[in-house]
């Protein structure tokens, strides 16, 4: 990349998963979620088999469904015809019957529309330790595979929540020197009473054209900034993964040149959906955006945000409005980072709280006041000369999540 | 050591850290916390100059008394004469001014009592950020030096309190082949109302005779089972610090033969005061023992404990009595230790919840009345034929931490 501006505009639209050309989807109410009606199966489908990339947890358990869909995806050395997802049953720590559950899934769908098994990824959300209602799950497959529709993207953001308390979308429209091409997606965050553990699921289409290395660097690239820099409580649960498949309807080709618009359209709808994800965090009141600059590494950067954004002291004293630059200091200390705490600076909301070694205790209640707020700041420089930042969103710790989380299994 | 019994029995005695003969010790209420005529600044001096050892906190950010405590160590080749310790203010985050009133502290000790300063190591807990009141402090330590007592060790253990909801002190006898001796201690953990961060303090005393290097290893290789093997919420303060005086007038000489008994005596005192610490966690309803088995090595096997008793999702189901060993494997999973999901094992007050990969959901009913009670035990067999284990104490996440931690600063 050089120094000009890049050659493209990236503007909202509306949708997700179908806004991009060459995808249909549907969702249907299959009877895996335990109210009766509710949306708990979607499919998104290419009009015929695409470019396909995907990310998964880092846990050492892993559910059923990753671990098929990361088969599916090298099998298929990336390409792909459809997602299937279910929410109300994370088909996780079910053994054998589980895979033969998850791959059932994709025979199905693959079945349905008529394409490979191997061109079908698979995803699942909800309870872990329980078993897929195959019935229920072949049952609804069948008929959502007849509803593919372009219409409805926003029936799968609605399928796949668990205790999210909002549908998370959204789409951009990316204007470039040789066309215009779409990204959107759709998102679901940690709602974990179902009861088990906070998974996240992400869903991106886009009808650029794009090979399979590029696509999955491009996919890599956009979660290091977005999905992977978003905390609620610093836990990795055995079902997260993001899809995103590439249909090339648009007509725009991406190579090495065009990458940076790819990349821009994917962070723009990826930041936005993580985002989302941390507002939707159990207990959640606020948004804290934390950003570390001047480290020795981008590494180094996220390491030290992210130590700030997983910290109880920290998180229940944005909760309480409490200026509290020590916890943050503390915190920052604490990370494995190298730096001179003396040449560290703290902002909140950007005041400057502690600077030299010492606080600025007399800004504390301009500080206070920032805090009482729903979204907030907290900018830490670590005075290293190194030039490096990052930024890592999360929300304040309250009540509310320990209740949540703290509950009997029903 | 040889496979045959240890030479030596241990077996509690009264007292804390004057209960070992050459130490004496005094506690007065100087001012420095805001609560009239409370217990705030203590001394515990040795009769002659004795050996000493210390361990800090791994913060970068360390506060004045933790950066002349090492000095003085230094200086000095690991001897000591006392211990100065406040309550009230942490000294921490308070620049040269904090520097120079860490030094003076110890020269006052020195003064009173006839030493070098740099046989005077200083601890503080309390306030972050705000000077120490040093007409007060001055005052106190006169007071203190003509007070000095066998009689009064339990003085101390209150004056180091914040809001500790009760005072820790413990100590044994060792009685080995060549003599007997005695270890004792005091210790005050996470009450960070007031307002900025947990700290733990620890001081021990013994009447065995030790070389300053084996000294400082027994402390060492003590405090990683015990002080270094709890956690209330994963944080790192500031102002940690553990001090170990070994006096000698036991008679009993310490070798690298007798070390074991050593050993033995500040592993029970130091593991009972741990214990108290977590017991008095703020917020803590239960103590929970975490205890990872079958590890490719003692790191390992702590690495997996830690993030088990750090996990909020854990330690939220712990507060409200739910067997989820679905958050357990999970936390497991993603401690970044490497082993084999269906080869481990779960049990939770002994019930076995999780095998093969799969949930034994028939005993929850089981688990769930052990988790009702508030002594809780989880343990996990990571099947990895490594054969090494670690154990880990840590509390429940109550909504009365958040309250505690989410107060505004008054």
């Amino acid at each position: 990349m050089n120094v000009s501006a890049p050659q493209f505009n990236v503007t909202r639209v509306d949708g997700g998963v179908t806004a991009a050309r060459g995808f249909r989807s549907a969702a249907v109410a299959s009877g895996i979620k335990k109210k009766a009606g509710a949306l708990d199966l979607a499919i998104i489908a290419a009009d015929s088999p695409v470019t396909a990339a995907g990310i998964f947890t880092t846990n050492l358990a892993q559910a059923a469904p990753v671990l098929v869909s990361k088969q599916h995806l090298d099998a298929s050395g990336g390409v792909a015809r459809a997602v299937v997802v279910n929410a109300g049953c994370a088909n996780a720590c079910t053994g054998d019957q589980g895979l033969a559950d998850a791959r059932r899934m994709t025979t199905e769908v693959a079945a349905g529309i008529g394409c490979d098994p191997s061109h079908v990824v698979v995803a699942s959300t909800g309870v872990i330790g329980v078993a897929l209602p195959m019935d229920k799950v072949v049952a609804g497959v069948a008929q959502a595979v007849v509803a593919l529709s372009r219409d409805r993207g926003s029936d799968t953001a609605l399928a796949i929540m668990t205790t999210d308390p909002f549908p998370k979308e959204h789409a951009v429209q990316v204007e470039t020197a040789t066309g215009t091409f779409i990204v959107g997606g759709t998102a679901k965050g940690s709602g974990m009473i179902e009861p088990n553990m906070a998974t996240m699921l992400g869903f991106l289409t886009t009808d650029a054209q794009v090979p399979p290395a590029l696509l999955q660097r491009a996919l890599v690239e956009s979660a290091r900034d977005t999905f992977n820099a978003i905390t609620v409580d610093g836990e990795t649960s055995t079902n997260d993964c993001v899809f995103l498949m590439a249909s090339g309807a648009s007509g725009v080709a991406i190579d090495e040149e065009s990458y940076p618009a790819l990349l821009e359209g994917l962070l723009a709808v990826s930041r936005d959906l993580a985002i989302g994800i941390v507002r939707g965090g159990e207990g959640a009141t606020k948004l804290v955006t934390v950003t570390v600059t001047d480290a020795r590494s981008i590494d180094d950067a996220q390491r030290v945000a992210k130590t700030i954004a997983n910290s109880p002291l920290v998180k229940t004293a944005i909760h309480g409005a409490d200026p509290n630059w020590g916890r943050i200091v503390a915190a920052a200390g604490r990370s494995g980072v190298l730096f001179d705490i003396n040449r560290a600076t703290v902002h909140v909301g950007g005041i400057l709280l502690f600077e030299n070694g010492l606080p600025h205790d007399e800004a504390s209640p301009d500080a206070e006041k920032h805090l009482r707020g729903t979204e907030i700041r907290i900018d830490v420089a670590l005075g290293t000369g190194g030039g490096h930042r990052a930024t890592v969103w999360t929300c304040d710790l309250s009540a509310e999540y320990v209740r949540i989380n703290g509950e009997y299994r029903t």
